[in-house]
C-alpha cells in the first residue's frame, strides 16, 4: 500500500481531522514513538498523542471520534489490547490504520486502512515498523498542514535501510566488548532524548526485562539531572543513546557527566554510522532512532550469547493465559 | 491568585487558544501529569503535551507561538531548564503561567501569570502544587471548550486536602512494614495507569534512586505484559499504585499477576482512603494520584529511618555545578 496515496484517499473522506492517536503495546508502542514525536513537535492544528492499547481502551479519549486518525500496530497483530483498541476505534467513528507484519491477522482485519511491514531477513526490516509509523505521520502533516522538510524526510525514509544495513556491519566486536562488560551486572540503565526516548525504553523493558530477565530503567536524559543522577557510582551501568539532531546537547551533557565520575558507561551514537552524510541535518534527528536501534539489536544478541540466555526465552509469554 | 479568574483573563485577551505546553523537570514535570492527562483525555479541541524543559528548548514544539499556554513548573522555581523554558515560550508569544512555591524566585519573574503553591507544613501541602496544576487544566477545558463535570471536578480538588491529611494519620504502621521488607532490595519497580502514571516514575527517580540511591524502574501497568512482567519472580519487589476510577481494572489484572506468581508486592490503593465516598465517581481518577502519592511519602520517609539514609542526602546535587 502506498502510504502517501493511503492519507491522501483518507483526507478525500475527511478533510478536517483534529486528532492523531498512536496506540500499541510494548515495543509495538515504543516504535510508534519517533512518529508521534515528530508529529507533535512539527504540527501546529493536529491534536497528537500515543497510548497503551489497554488505556486507549479503557480511558479513551474524548477526541476519539469521527474526525481521528487512529494508527494501531502490533507485530503479530494478534495483541488482544490492540485489536480492541481498533475494534473501539472503528466504533467511535475513527478513522483507523492498522500496521502489522501479519496481513492475515486479527488487527488486520479490524481497520479500515491496512499497512503491512517486513521484520526478516535484514536488521533494515526490524525498523520498518518504525519507519512506516513515521511515513503515515510525515503525510498526515504534509497533506493536512503542509512541511517544509517534506522531500528532504522522504529521501531520508528511503535511505535509512540502506544505512542501517551498513551500520550493523561493523558493530559486532563492539557489541561483544559491552556483552562481556555488561553480562553479570546487576542492574542497566538506558537514557536518551528526543526522537530516540522510547528506543532506551524498548530496550529496557522489551530486550532487557523481557528477553533477558535483567533489572533496567530508563529515562529521557533531560531528566538525569533531576533525580536518577544520584545513582551514578563507577558501578552502574549505564546505555547512552546519541542522537544527531537538535536534542544532541542534552545527550552529551549526560555523557560528560558519567564520564566527569567514571561511571561505567557504553556509548550509542547516531553519529558513528554516517546518517549525516547521507540524510539532510533538518530531518536527521527523526532517523537517529532507527540506527541506533539497530545497533543496540546486535548489542542485545552478544548480550544473550555472553549469558547463554537466548532472546527467545520465556517463562510466562506464549506459556500460559494472562 | 484565582486560578478561574486567571484563565478567564486569558480567555479575554487570546479567544483562539489551540496548544496547552507543560513543562517541568523530574518531580515537578510528573506533578504536571494529572493535568495533562485530564486535559488531553477530556478535550476535543486544544492540543496537550507535556515536556521535560530541557528537551523542549532544545526541540521547542511548531505550535508554541502566540495561540499557546505554556505552564511552567519548579518548587524553587530557580531550576535552569524550566526558567529557560518560560523565557523561549514568551519570546515565542505564549502565554506562560509559572508555578512555583516561590513568589520571589527567577521562574515567579519569567513568567505572564504567577501561581503560587504551599508546600508545608502537612502532607496535603506537598500536593498543592500537583492540584493547582489539575485546577488550571480543568478551568482551560471548562472555559475554552466547556466541561460537564465541572462541579464535580471544582468539588474533588477542594476536598482533597482533607482527604490527603487524614489518609496519612494512620498509614505508619503499613509504612514501617513495608521499609523494613524493602529496605534491602537490589532493586523496587513501580507501576501504575492512568492519571497515577508519574507518581509511580517520580518515586522511582525521585525518592529512591534520587534520595536512597536505590536501583528503581517504572511503567504503566498496560505495559507490564509486553515486556517487564518476565521478570517477575518472588524475589523482585514491586510496588503497585492502584486508581479509583475508568484504569482500574489494568491495575487489577496486574496484581492478579503478581499474586499468582508469589511476587513481592506492596499495593497503595486510593480506594483504602475513602476517595470515593467524598469525590464524584466521574471525577474520582484524576484526584487518585494525590491521595496515593502521600501515602507514598510516608513510605518514603519510614525507608529512609530503616535504612539510616536521609531524604536529603545527596552526593552531586547542592553540591557541584552540572
Amino acid at each position: 500500500m502506498d502510504i502517501k496515496k493511503l492519507v491522501s484517499s483518507i483526507k478525500a473522506e475527511k478533510p478536517n481531522v483534529k486528532s492523531v492517536y498512536f496506540v500499541g503495546c510494548g515495543a509495538s508502542q515504543a516504535d510508534l514513538y519517533p512518529a508521534k514525536y515528530f508529529l507533535e513537535g512539527n504540527a501546529k492544528e493536529l491534536r497528537v498523542s500515543i497510548h497503551t492499547a489497554n488505556e486507549f481502551v479503557y480511558a479513551t479519549p474524548a477526541g476519539c471520534n469521527k474526525n481521528a486518525i487512529v494508527i494501531t500496530c502490533s507485530l503479530g497483530g494478534t495483541t488482544p489490547e490492540t485489536v480492541a483498541a481498533s475494534k473501539l476505534a472503528m466504533d467511535k467513528g475513527a478513522t483507523v490504520i492498522a500496521l502489522t507484519h501479519s496481513g492475515t491477522s486479527a488487527l488486520a482485519k479490524t481497520c479500515h486502512h491496512l499497512v503491512v511491514f517486513g521484520w526478516e531477513p535484514n536488521y533494515s526490516d526490524k525498523f520498518d515498523k518504525m519507519n512506516k509509523a513515521l511515513i503515515i505521520a510525515v503525510e498526515i502533516l504534509n497533506q493536512y498542514e503542509g512541511y517544509a522538510d517534506y522531500e528532504e524526510m522522504i529521501s531520508g525514509t528511503t535511505a535509512i535501510y540502506g544505512i542501517i544495513d551498513e551500520a550493523v556491519k561493523s558493530v559486532v566486536p563492539q557489541a561483544q566488548k559491552f556483552a562481556k562488560s555488561y553480562k553479570d551486572d546487576e542492574v542497566i540503565y538506558l537514557m536518551s532524548s528526543g526522537a530516540t526516548l522510547d528506543v532506551a525504553y524498548s530496550f529496557s523493558i522489551c530486550l532487557l526485562m523481557e528477553m533477558q530477565w535483567k533489572n533496567s530503567g530508563s529515562f529521557n536524559d533531560g531528566e538525569f539531572f533531576h533525580g536518577p543522577f544520584e545513582i551514578t557510582d563507577k558501578n552502574v551501568p549505564f546505555i547512552l543513546l546519541m542522537n544527531e539532531g537538535r536534542t544532541r546537547p542534552m545527550d552529551s551533557r549526560a555523557l560528560d557527566f558519567l564520564n566527569r565520575f567514571d561511571a561505567k558507561v557504553t556509548v550509542v551514537d547516531a553519529k558513528d554510522y554516517g546518517l549525516s552524510s547521507l540524510v539532510s541535518s533538518k530531518v536527521v534527528e527523526y532517523l537517529s532512532p532507527m540506527v541506533i536501534g539497530a545497533v543496540l539489536r546486535v548489542y542485545a544478541e552478544q548480550l544473550a550469547i555472553a549469558r547463554n540466555h537466548p532472546l527467545t526465552k520465556r517463562r510466562y509469554m506464549w506459556k500460559l493465559e494472562y
